[in-house]
């Protein structure tokens, strides 16, 4: 594509730019090759740009007076112009549609004719495939499971029994969407099993990261809502609902019964107790411990979870704790000295 | 089923039921509709009892007092009453016996005729699978592997070499049982594998959450003992005991040679350094670091944990640390002027 | 094999050892019976060499002196000779080379001769395996991925779209290789994907770990680089690279971008945030948070992580928190007292 042509699409000004240049590719400041579009997001890559091949760099108005000189292309967002753009020069993976010879249909499924089955997967007694789905070897899709539309299910995804899933939605590999609850009532002496007898459903436009672990609901569902966008290793247990657009980042678990608002962001390795809400536009720091419900608009971190602002002072002070203690030794030392000797002075005065 | 019958046969007592209403299904208070039973277990629920439409609500003698008025069932443990209910109305999953043809058996393995292998499983040479066992889609049973009667191993699990299962063990989606152990010798510039010959053996009665990984022992065994309970995500190193009965709880991790006693609870995150004994009936909050031993009866949390009772007071002081350090800054000048002022004094006095 | 066969092999001393006995396998101290060699690593084991049955102990000369009298080996380091050893007397497993009739190869992959795909694997376009390489049954190898020579990838991987495996290199069960990393434009209202264009390379003698999962670059490559070993349910983001011979213990995070040296070890639940670098020789201890670059040779632990022999003392501090809290307390009311009782003598003495 033309530069100028790339420029038109995502509504973008040149400024310094060849217009006419011929380009191939999106590549980081450090990578780029002439005939490559790249992008400054951060100040930190300052140096990156100055020395960059990249025949035109996309950078907010905002920065553009830092690289002035080089070859721009003012955006609103750098990072939204380069998942824009990036996507212009994606080749499409999508295999042919139809059912492979090496894959196990149920006879009573229904695959939609746009959908792909690649060999190796296996989908079950009743369930549903939509248009244009693909679903990668090693999957497994149980009976009366329902996946919608331009879904991606990546290699070894087990999406069970039942469970619903929305359209324009990707299951990342590894990951299994309605394993049972981890529900047990103690009965003296041993656990005794409580069924598991809901499902999961994941609305539109999700994205599941690999390894993910989402478990059916007890009663009813564990939900998953329009736009949630999971990293890798997330668990989330039974009956928990995460509200639209919100992001769980690596390693978050999820405990039962808890609901998530919208448009949330929780940090890699936060844990979340059961039976609490979580508002909307929530933001909690990475490994953080939240044990109780949060209005929305929280910002926290830590453990036990606290306004994110106090979080930091108190990490700022946590490595000062040896010498707060031995400080408070002194201190001891010297009150009961300036006691004894207040003592005498008050004595010697009388 | 008519809920005098289901009253009859969990040993409950009804008040200001109708004996003779046909009961559907069990749900949640705010779910359940005329025909369902329903069960009362925290007083966070009270509203939701008083608004429900449920037939009957299964609720312990002790807070009985708080429903009054409402159809109720006496019951010891609502909870345990539910579990027992929700499988009368439990449909039976469990496919046909037989091997399917897509699947593939070595001609070596030993199936009993009940037990069901399920299309684009595998089973390997010498393996056993034992009677009423399910063996899912994806399932992956190396050779040697004995597999106990009336198991079921979900989609895409991977049960290795010589690995041995016991009878009605139910292992999640994704799981790994007998992976090699995390053993390397540094040889002074990288390292040498220490070869792992061991084996994982799961006893009776446990039940393995989706995506954990228990890796195989490097001599001996890797033991999970009778009626263990595993969350997701949970990490079981080389030659760890895990006694019986005992609850490991989503991303919980266990370091090698590690020995846990019966009836514990490890709380989510909870991570035990290697080599270790943990005694019995131990208790262990979340994301706390064991890193000794711990003996029999003890409750602990933190990092590095601590008595659950000192922890807590840990907890509550933590916010307050910034604060504290201010405090003893001001305390220090003001001990300096003492000292200065006291000098002064006595001086003057002399 | 006779002892002094082994002895011979690995260059080992024997002190009160029959030459002549032969050797049936390598044992722990406690469970070797008579034709075991075992191994003397740890002084807390020392009661067990004392009692073992073993027919030869593998000892370093430093350790010797504690265990005169029984049988023993003396050797540089016991845990690489037990090592070295196990291996003399470990069964060869690797299954006969060819490609099973249930597994799926397409028709233009590559796959070496000597090289054996299991049934259930499945092998996609333009893939290469190369020589002695063992594909396991439910593994997924998509198109245009290259996988080197003398590798063993184990049941229910997938190494997606493009990835590159070196040589010698061991991938545990269930552990992806390529997935998509998590990159997301905010748009205003929600999110926008970041096309994933690059894959994830692996270098020469690495082993990664059970249930791992690793992204493939934005642009470029995520590069785990020779001889890295991974623990169990490890995850590691787009863009990262891992030096040589690091080790990262389970459930360690690393987020995007971040570059790690040569020769670390990340004990387990460490999390490490994204676009900082760590140097070579750098030692984190277990469920520690690195927020910022380190420096080759740091030894850290924490959150936020601090120099090692500082957060011993943190740590030994902080169950004394409560405490602290109550003597500061105390301290501001008796210099408040003193201030007071000082006013009064000093108005006194006026």
């Amino acid at each position: 594509m033309f530069l100028k042509d790339i420029a038109a699409r995502i509504d973008a000004e040149l400024v310094d730019c060849d217009p006419g240049i011929w380009i191939e590719s999106v590549s980081p400041l450090d990578k780029a090759v002439k005939g490559d579009i790249s992008f400054f997001t951060n100040v930190k890559y300052k140096d990156a740009a100055d020395k960059t091949k990249a025949s035109a760099i996309m950078v907010s108005k905002k920065d553009a007076g830092m690289l002035s000189g080089l070859p721009l292309m003012l955006v609103e967002s750098p990072y939204l112009a380069m998942a824009e753009v990036s996507t212009f020069f994606m080749q499409d993976n999508r295999p042919a549609p139809g059912i492979a010879q090496n894959a196990y249909v149920a006879g009573d499924a229904v695959i939609n004719k746009s959908a792909t089955i690649l060999p190796m997967a296996y989908v079950g007694s009743k369930a549903q495939i939509g248009a244009k789905t693909v679903i990668y070897p090693g999957v497994v899709i149980e009976d009366s499971a329902i996946i919608g539309r331009d879904c991606l299910i990546y290699p070894n995804c087990s999406i069970l029994r039942c469970c619903r899933i929305g359209n324009r939605v990707i299951i990342h590999s590894g990951s299994v969407i309605g394993s049972d609850g981890y529900g047990f009532a103690p009965d003296g002496s041993t656990y005794r099993k409580i069924p598991q007898t809901g499902i999961v459903q994941i609305d539109d436009d999700c994205e599941i990261g690999a390894g993910n672990t989402i478990d059916r609901a007890t009663f009813g569902k564990t939900w998953i809502k329009r736009g949630v966008k999971t990293d890798n290793l997330v668990q989330i247990a039974h009956n928990v609902e995460i509200g639209e657009d919100t992001l769980l980042v690596a390693h978050v678990g999820i405990s039962g019964s808890t609901k998530i608002g919208k448009h949330c962001i929780l940090a890699g390795k936060t844990g979340v107790v059961g039976h609490i809400e979580i508002g909307d536009d929530v933001i909690v720091g990475g490994r953080s411990s939240i044990n109780k419900s949060l209005a929305s608009g929280s910002i926290v971190s830590g453990t036990p979870a606290i306004p994110h602002r106090d979080a930091l002072k108190v990490y700022a002070t946590i490595p000062r704790l040896p010498e707060m203690r031995r400080q408070i030794t002194e201190l001891t030392k010297q009150v009961k000295e300036l006691q004894k000797k207040l003592a005498e002075v008050s004595d010697g005065y009388k």
